[in-house]
């Protein structure tokens, strides 16, 4: 990216009208769309996984996300640690597959060795003044709360600890330290990631898009999720959730980035979770003591989205592959006790986000092919569209201290 | 495109030789890609289709060119009217299906409904504020000349109707209000689109490169059109044709954009119309009282062409996709009361057109690939290729006044 | 490219620090492998093919790369000339068919002729100022050295006089100019083409990455590589060869693009040429009295490579297709009196670099992999791979004298 071209994005987010939806530019300009890795996806905290998926010592997986692919490890202490996946010497790929147990990380280039903590193990021909403390792994920061593992490949990542103090206590009945991934999915979509990204954020479509959804959650129309919101505190209570928000009122989190989101609504009467019958699909979460009917809508950070149900949790990405590709990554965590065919059905677990999600492939690119016009004009947002507008600023806040590093 | 690339864009234009091609950024540059869709395609005339495609009220089709898609469709007042299919809210496409009929336009994402004229009918939550009359699909001008449907998304478009008031007493013996499509061919060609527009405009390839074409038509040989003319024209007065000719020799339309170009020119001895036999291939058109044996070409604006022969009509497009990816599009019409396999043999009646445009494919493609090549040099146009001149010259009109609108 | 595009391209070599990968950009941005190929591609000599392609007059075959194309011709005196394959008129290919017998090269689009020579022969309609001398085909240098055709496509080529002349003494025993070509193999490669390149410069990954050649190769260990040097240099006197070197100690060629590079370098004990049980492969080429057990690499220029054995010659090049597709071509040739069945086997002959190949493929796909990422910079080089640095002096040097065209 050129100067000129980082000047013409800042000001396209100088005249940005508030209240309304961004300009092309924003979902068809590579340039915007490097910057939204390095500015957006490099700066923010990321849902990785969760640490079931890494027992054991040596234990890894990879997380990719536009060109980036990050290393999350179990080290020898025990503590999960990621690096990037990139060597110090001439930049390869050090893991190649997506998941595995390993001593050392050995590049399939030419050997050098790097320890589970990243530091320079071994090589050869470099000579005297090598300093090998000089080419650690490039170093991602971990947060893992109650065991969902974050990654920021930020030098200086916004600071969750305070957001994440004042979740604690609203997810700790839900236990989920307890989980065990059953299932996962990826949805490509032909669009720029913030599309798929804003398309969760609101439920307006809801009620002509998602016809399943909207039979079950009263979150499609704010009157009767209003009308149900008392008698599902009641219940809360009885089930042992506390029954506060996050995010709903008060000024965001401290620092871009770090914003966390948590508000649990009522299901229509007779659905006890996010199932086709609104029976239960799974054993309870944690210390719940009974069904509420309830739905927890969990966002931390500007990137990471969660559903929790009494029963079930289901997490949520919308991961960048080029400018107009994204995976919409869904994953299905019950209880790590829980077995499939005894305890759960995993074709009833999985169907609503699924059959949501296939709506959402559509209409999401059906507005890129829109957007995608030189005749495109964003308009207005409606009441129920608000949490578009909190993420535009806290998207701006980041994309404005892009570096705009040459692209040539 | 930064303001850098358009000084780059437009010293290319004043440095242009004239009597010379293009040089190489016009058909390699995505930055003048984009100028190209704004400036040359969201400016001008173009022909969309035939009033037969959309008899009732509510009928509608789409026609989509580069990102663009444009609504066509009969209003309650039995009016031809066309919106940018795009919906006012995020962006969305509103209709999806290729064509079909609605009472409004019911936008799949937020369900905003629009009337056939465009005017917002239906909306929720916006809040008191909200002015719906602000929010009307993006209007696209209509001209409807003897049937035929050109749009033009421009917001102030080149007039068309001094050009067309010349050509109508010319084109009205064809009676094309009166003709219904018998068949469509898309023809994708990996070229920029002007490459494939430059290949129609001049018939100096039709020797080496159409053997079927210069079996029949004289076109591909000045001298021997010349021979063949007033003989043609004894012919033409006595079917009831007149005989002008428009574009030839006098300075082109008042305005860019609003050329338009009729000449009617001689098939070889033997030949009634554009056939292999040199029979005919379907009834008389309109008034015409016999086959002259000749071809109509016809130009309206820089981007639309047909050719007329006494018993049928092909019209030409060459839709842009993507920097170097164009269809030729191509659509066969006869008289509406006409019958397939009475009146006329399908097979027959496209087998010309068709097998040109698999040469046109094939030569347009190695072209392009000519050009690509960084050691590529414009060379000179012969006396058979002045139309393409005179597309350079309405090209670069259209084009200096693009807005250069930052593509990142 | 804009102005100032080239200013951050031009910077970022001025700030390259010696002895490190280069960075990011020169292997990801579109404006730079625009300017790989105009600058160093369009101004290098290629190795193109041999001879024995093209035996007779009017025997020509095609080589292309990036968006070029070259016809390398026998004309009419038996003489080797090339041409860009890019009619004068309007930018046509002219020979469509890879290899092939002509009298003249007609345009499949409009039918100017050129003669073998490239001199426009034949025209239609050009007008009476129309000067055909001033539209001969674009001529691309000529070079053959012992049978190996190259070509450049440069106005003023680097001189190779001077070097080959160097080189001459050295190759001579091998008898190059009769080879025949009995198998050639392109390995795409989703990279770009400097990886792939830099890849081969270097044996510092011949350990790890390459089993089979390090099996049997003495450069992947330097030190074992010095060990069983004395004793080759015995055996080459013994079968004819001279020990001499080129490039490895003294200064580069006087010219950027005019570098030659001859180093004949000792296999383990037990092989006689470079096959997987160490017997030999093929006749003895040219001169040789015997198998000396030694490999030559011989560079001419930064593009082009072979490996001699005593009884085959293997030809590489790495070939851009776009900013991250290249084709690994290799060519294997014999002496050409050899017949496959009785004096080789194919399979045998070409296991050994097919089996690298395959192994290159993969290193080098996740070199890019890691390259992609915004979180990359480069690391040092080791003390095996000073041919890379010397690489990216020639790079630079070329680099640096790019025009800089618009590409919009």
């Amino acid at each position: 990216m050129t100067e000129h071209s980082m000047e013409n994005m800042r000001s396209l987010i100088d005249t940005h009208q508030l209240g309304f939806a961004l300009p092309r530019p924003f979902y068809t300009s590579p340039d915007i769309y490097d910057a939204d890795l390095r500015s957006v996806w490099n700066q923010s905290w990321i849902w990785a996984g969760h640490v079931s998926q890494i027992p054991e010592k040596g234990d890894y997986f990879l997380f990719d996300y536009g060109p980036e692919s990050v290393i999350v490890v179990r080290d020898g202490s025990g503590a999960v640690r990621a690096h990037m996946n990139i060597c110090r010497h001439r930049g390869s790929r050090l893991c190649i597959e997506p998941s595995g147990n390993v001593r050392n990380f050995v590049c399939p280039y030419h050997a050098w060795v790097f320890d589970l903590g990243g530091a320079l193990r071994s090589n050869r021909a470099m000579g005297d003044d090598f300093d090998p403390a000089r080419y650690r792994l490039f170093p991602v920061h971990v947060t893992v709360f109650q065991g969902l593992i974050f990654i920021c490949a930020a030098e200086d990542p916004p600071s969750l600890a305070a957001p994440l103090n004042r979740l604690a206590p609203l997810s700790a009945p839900f236990g989920m330290e307890n989980l065990k991934r059953v299932h996962r999915a990826s949805y490509p979509v032909p669009t720029n990631w913030k599309l798929a990204l804003e398309n969760y954020l609101e439920c307006y479509h809801c009620a002509p898009s998602h016809k399943d959804y909207a039979k079950s959650h009263t979150l499609k129309d704010p009157e009767q999720c209003d009308i149900f919101t008392p008698d599902l505190q009641d219940r809360m209570r009885a089930a042992g959730l506390p029954t506060e928000t996050i995010g709903m009122t008060e000024p965001s989190a401290p620092e871009p980035g770090a914003e966390v989101y948590w508000r649990r609504y009522p299901l229509f009467p007779g659905y006890q979770t996010g199932s086709n019958s609104g029976d239960p699909l799974a054993p309870l979460l944690g210390n719940l003591t009974g069904y509420d009917g309830g739905a927890t809508d969990l966002g931390i950070g500007p990137l990471n989205f969660f559903l929790i149900y009494a029963d079930h949790l289901v997490g949520y990405r919308f991961v960048p592959r080029a400018l107009q590709e994204t995976d919409i990554q869904i994953e299905w965590y019950v209880r790590s006790d829980a077995q499939e065919g005894r305890d759960f059905n995993l074709d009833d677990l999985i169907w609503l986000w699924h059959v949501t999600s296939l709506d959402d492939e559509r209409i999401i690119r059906h507005n890129q092919e829109g957007v995608n016009s030189h005749r495109f004009v964003p308009g207005p947002l409606s009441a129920m569209e608000t949490s578009i507008a909190g993420f535009y600023d806290t998207y701006f806040d980041l994309i404005r201290n892009d570096p705009g590093v040459f692209r040539g």
